[in-house]
């Protein structure tokens, strides 16, 4: 039963607790230690553990190279990376409008213009999207298209498409940003943007999502040229990346563990879309919006013209709810009326919960 | 028995395999993650696991506030967060010369000018240093006080006290790094600089050469004020420190495991600092000049001037002998006729075929 004076965090996009799988990661790390621990306890070169970074080429359409992976402490760090080694003091940057606050951080910390796309139901406003690259000659290209951070949206294929038409024929290269991929809990995948177009594509990913926050592991698909810029980079900040998370993501991998804790976690998380979906129906249709993602971590509302969403804030902590200030999410100022509701890390009975409360405040917040 | 024709490494500083703790770091992790997995592998702030920062704390002089502690993944990376947070574009830094050349790298790519005061047997000239400050006003003196990277140098008592006494007259922040000064074998310590003067002194320490470089985990000492800074750059770059090995790193020293596998290392590496002493006094005594340390990972060898350093480097190769490049250990260009021999993954055989290759072809490249 969920108290009426617990706090219910909508504030932040982690994984279900319960999920994290302690015993098994002691398993992998008991495993890996015993069969290579003078690798994983030793200095090693920064593009990561080979092994690891095999097993992940291999998952690649066409079975790649593993010189095209590098395997770093989390993909935002690779973000960063990426940040200083393909962009200049005063270039410009196109994302998604809204996007993932922290990737807005990073671009802006290295001195890049950060300008929004318009983000719609199927994916960015491609017109808008033409617009922009001709208008601004942007460098780069940021997209999480499938359970977009913080909406939920999913690209459309027709979309994928167009964008990476308008990216070729400009010379953008995009930056796409997958750590939802694997979570779908209906419905099929579009391909990725990578496996559309690998010429002009760099591709992220993460184990966070997957299998642990805390053990800190990302990657990164590239060419050669950016690989080995990145590699150098990674060298000189850290010499060696966290060589025992990534020994035991090797062995999470291997014997085809990941991919059943996969399934697990697409059970636990269905459940949990489910349950905001269907309270969101019920206590929210006169205030708000939103898009029914398919997969993912995230639900992102829009509260109508009628809401005033400062009040919404205020009340929220009232009524014992956490929400996540808006405006991080949009590059250029905020947009009050659009909250993220993530909703992995809560019980059904919280998440309704939860929607009950913020639809009680929206109620006092009418204009 | 060490073959002719095995390669011998001179060339990284790096833990002898043989001592890295497998079977130990398997049983900490196993017991981290049972009694506080869920923090560990879980999203965590990014000053590091707090049980870890308090067991740190308590070891400094007057055991002081957690709050003054930052750890993160390796302190060459914690050193590339006090450039950003504390030095702009073409302030001045000053390093003993030579230093450790990945320090020279993370300050220059900050935009930094970096400048070297001369080193001596027993430390930095205080008077170069008293002149270049004055001339130079840099933000801050980055220095290894105790078995100095690459030249196994240990600043004296009084040359400790002076630097100091300078930097706080020209309020110059002083950033101590300490990686080797659990490894003494003969002798006794002098205060570290933050133990003479907290005010203007900043630590870095690090379990790379104590437990492990693959672990990747380095700590800062300093005010609120800079671990604050730090600890923002740090959330806005990786935003989660590696917490598996934070755990590990806590369990290691909490039974007071890791004091006792100290005393196993300078053990080990107490004969391998004799072996390489006394070979350099067998076979170099007429090529080179070198200071006896009592601890660390280096000896750092002066070829006498009637040796070509060029030539040495180059025949290095055909007796199956590694050893790192001078250059990047001078902020201002080259010093060729400097060798750094780190000799701690080294057995005392191969210590002293190593040295014998090394006088032979020092002989043979006689000017």
């Amino acid at each position: 039963m969920v108290s009426e004076v617990d706090l219910i965090s909508f504030n932040r996009g982690i994984p279900a607790s319960e999920a994290l799988p302690s015993e098994k990661v002691a398993d992998f790390s008991r495993l890996i230690l015993k069969e290579d621990g003078t690798t994983v306890l030793q200095y090693h070169g920064s593009m990561g553990y080979e092994p690891l970074r095999k097993k992940l080429a291999n998952q690649y359409k066409g079975k790649i190279d593993k010189d095209l992976i590098f395997v770093g402490n989390g993909s935002i760090q690779i973000l960063d990376f990426l940040s200083k080694v393909m962009l200049k003091q005063g270039d410009t940057v196109l994302v998604e409008s809204p996007t993932y606050d922290r990737t807005i951080t990073i671009f802006s910390r290295a001195g890049a213009r950060v300008l929004g796309v318009e983000l719609e139901d199927d994916g960015i406003n491609v017109d808008s999207f033409a617009a922009l690259v001709k208008e601004n000659k942007p460098k780069l290209f940021y997209i999480i298209p499938d359970f977009q951070n913080p909406t939920g949206v999913t690209a459309s294929m027709e979309k994928r498409e167009k964008i990476l038409e308008i990216a070729q024929n400009y010379n953008v290269k995009v930056v796409e940003d997958t750590p939802y991929r694997y979570l779908r809990y209906y419905g099929d995948d579009n391909p990725s943007l990578w496996e559309i177009d690998s010429g002009i594509v760099l591709q992220l990913s993460s184990f966070t999502k997957i299998l642990s926050p805390g053990l800190r592991i990302g990657w990164l698909v590239a060419d050669t040229e950016v690989i080995e810029k990145i590699s150098r980079y990674a060298e000189d900040t850290y010499i060696t990346p966290n060589m025992l998370s990534q020994g035991i993501a090797y062995k999470a991998m291997v014997g085809g563990w990941l991919e059943s804790h996969i399934e697990n976690l697409k059970s636990l998380y269905k459940s949990r879309l489910d349950a905001i979906l269907e309270s969101l129906d019920n206590y929210m249709l006169e205030f708000a919006e939103w898009i029914k993602p398919r997969g993912g971590y995230f639900v992102g509302v829009w509260l109508t013209e009628n809401i005033d969403p400062e009040q919404v804030y205020k009340k929220s902590k009232e009524v014992g709810l956490a929400l996540s200030s808006s405006s991080g999410f949009f590059p250029e100022g905020s947009e009050a009326r659009f909250i993220r509701l993530p909703f992995c890390a809560l019980e059904p009975a919280e998440i309704e919960e939860g929607i009950k409360r913020l639809a009680k405040i929206c109620l006092e917040s009418k204009r």
